[in-house]
């Protein structure tokens, strides 16, 4: 048998960043002040973010430096192990070669860390004192208390008041990083008080949670925002994980035909994927690249390429994006981080231009994909990684009618030790099946675009 | 800066146990019959434990082979890293230089997988369809189901009550790799139903549990028993985590002045441990060895050497080792996988010989260390594993003070994803400091020995 783990030495850690906005062939249209409509400026995002994030955002430079002293952080668990899931294979009874690596090795348990720790480091610099953000599973929370942690910044974290009762002990870890956590909506922001008066009952949602921690950043002069999704910069900071993907998968002399991603805002996707699609501008690859979402939040196979508010309370920028509808609320299910109504511009412009493909699923059959990983690769994945398990799993299946042999490739983008109320749910069969929300998204969808 | 993890390649993973029986300078005395007391003989424990375990368990072989598929399992997150925790030392501005073992990478999330697997392994190979166990703070559970269901056996795992409740989660992981668990004492059993009639509310303990996992397996032809520790095959199998960390210490020439693990039945204090002895014994090394208990459950720094029963219902062999009495009761602390009376009877020889040492810590203690672990070296310990750091923590402190550079290696059995009760208990302030229940071990330790 080949090799189970293929691993780098530190010292092969990527160095830098890829920018994708250096090659790709049609860049998103710039992001809208919210009020003024008209293109945003760097003064504009300086309320909010520091200056060397807001480069990053409208870089057009290939390559960016990571600093030394972030790239010590990331090393305390980078470069992640790339498997062969040989187990899986064999239990498919598959010609296929399937990879997977694997992001909940950080100590946040997830990939979000990748770009919590530069964010971190970079309000850090810029004098910040203070940090706000939203989390919706939890994951995204984890790792900027974490990375503040180090950093010795304050952290206030929004979660989506769904998962803060599914998942109490995400809250937990939160607090041993140092972090104050909030239900959102909560009555500490204008934004959270309206919700509640209009629904008290609010589950919340991660375009609520947005416009909390944005309007707790915007009125503190101490204080910043951090997204763990959506933006250019946070697509930049996870291209790690498709970096290093690439110089493993080398090392057994491999090249993947397909790459799955699970997609949410966007990020772990944009982390694996866009250095492959480098590979398909530059060099004329024919990978097939699927971003894979929920049923139940269908933001690319049946939302609108259009401009839309990244948040509820239209603080947030308007983006041109894959968008279900600023408003759109999905159903409470068990992957948390994958109930955004909107997509990363970056990731938009790539499926308007026919670069990656979509794929969307419903609860059982991911949570099926993920107990049938955890029984024989014996790694329990987060919900929102089971999604690219399962089309992986599919693939797979296909390889095996058709007797190819192709080569898989996705990102386990984190573990599942918090989620295991959903895996109760999904073994007492009491997992709803929540199918494309057609009334809800075509209401939502008839306010776009907001601006044409 | 040096580097931060020291890994090895999944070729350079061991591929034989160590076995200390070849070269302690005296063996324990033998186990005995709990009904006869006599000598146990191999057909006594042929109806609970395989043949192989029970050649194991008394070998005096040096080494043993690991059967190729059980290190093809094994190699799923093997050989565990070693890191230098740098973050540690410098918030400790000590001069000393802290390494720790982490085998919280296994998927079940602990040390504990190193010895199930061969186990069920050797259950499997000698026919056996069914393994039945217990539980404490739920690790070895994880791992038994774990390693269950990749031989296809089932498993049934007796869960100390208090665990159960604190840990609802450790139950559900040992569901979704396909285990059956109940929460002892239960009426599944005449022991548990024995110590139900006696107290309805008993919280349990492993002495519980044991008794009611070693009568299910005895009372069932198709059904064996299986340990998470004390026994001998145990520790042998544990013993892959000191061999690898000598490796890797080697390789960046260092040698430790001090090793230290958490004992409670004593296999992962085995596993780092027994390596190093073999250094002590054959080649003259001084390194100080430590044993680390919590002061509720003080086994080896107030329990007494002498035969004792293994578990409250007097179903398991009478063991020589360092005991607080069959019957002793430790407090609900929330390192529930160090609350057994005995000690492995290995261990217990070596501490009566001195060639270990060992030390009593308190909860707030011990969660002190575990959060400045967390916050320094972004893992979240197991509360068992905290307890060896709290003494890295004191050791590299006391070389502070005199100014010495030790070298510091201690053994991260776990991670505390399924701990975050305890740490929210720590954080709020509200942890017992339970210290050395005096009157209650006088009064177990009054039976003792069972034999002369």
């Amino acid at each position: 048998m080949s090799l189970t783990k293929i691993l780098l030495d530190e010292k092969e850690m990527p160095t830098r960043w890829y920018n994708l906005q250096a090659d790709m062939p049609n860049l998103p249209k710039p992001p809208l002040h919210p009020q003024t409509k008209q293109p945003l400026t760097g003064p504009d995002l300086a309320a909010i973010f520091p200056m060397e994030l807001i480069k990053q955002e409208v870089s057009t430079e290939r390559w960016i430096d990571i600093p030394e002293e972030v790239q010590q952080i990331l090393k305390l668990w980078r470069p992640a192990p790339l498997y062969r899931a040989h187990r899986l294979e064999k239990a498919l009874d598959t010609p296929a070669r399937i990879y997977y690596k694997y992001e909940g090795v950080s100590p946040a348990g997830s990939h979000k860390a990748n770009t919590s720790i530069p964010q971190a480091y970079y309000n850090k610099q810029a004098g910040i004192k203070r940090l706000a953000t939203e989390t919706g599973a939890g994951q995204w929370g984890s790792a900027l208390s974490l990375a503040c942690n180090f950093f010795g910044l304050e952290c206030t974290v929004y979660m989506v008041k769904v998962s803060y009762h599914q998942k109490p002990y995400r809250r937990s870890l939160m607090n041993v990083y140092g972090a104050e956590v909030i239900a959102s909506p909560s009555d500490q922001t204008n934004a959270g008080r309206q919700i509640l008066a209009a629904d008290s009952d609010s589950m919340g949602s991660l375009g609520i949670a947005i416009s909390e921690a944005v309007e707790d950043a915007a009125t503190r002069e101490d204080t910043n925002y951090a997204l763990g999704s959506v933006l250019n910069h946070v697509c930049l900071h996870q291209t790690i994980i498709g970096q290093e993907t690439k110089a493993q998968l080398a090392r057994v002399d491999e090249y993947p035909d397909i790459v799955i991603g699970a997609c949410g805002g966007g990020s772990n996707f944009a982390g694996m994927a866009f250095p492959f699609v480098y590979d398909k501008i530059k060099e004329g690859k024919k990978t097939r690249i699927i971003a894979v979402e929920p049923a139940a939040c269908p933001t690319l196979t049946k939302g609108k390429f259009a401009y839309d508010y990244g948040d509820v309370a239209k603080l947030a920028p308007i983006a041109m994006m894959y968008t279900l509808g600023h408003d759109f609320m999905p159903p409470g299910i068990h992957a948390g981080g994958l109930r955004y109504h909107g997509e990363s511009p970056l990731v938009s412009q790539l499926y308007h231009d026919g670069l990656i493909e979509a794929k969307a699923l419903t609860q059982n059959a991911v949570f099926e994909a993920a107990a049938l990983f955890a029984r024989t690769e014996a790694i329990l994945p987060a919900p929102e990684s089971a999604h690219a398990i399962r089309v992986a799993v599919e693939e797979a299946l296909a390889c095996k009618h058709s007797g190819e042999s192709k080569s898989i490739v996705l990102c386990l983008s984190g573990h599942g030790h918090f989620d295991l109320s959903s895996y109760d749910a999904y073994l007492e069969g009491s997992l709803e099946d929540y199918e494309y929300p057609a009334r809800m998204v075509e209401e939502s969808l008839k306010k776009l675009p907001v601006v044409d």
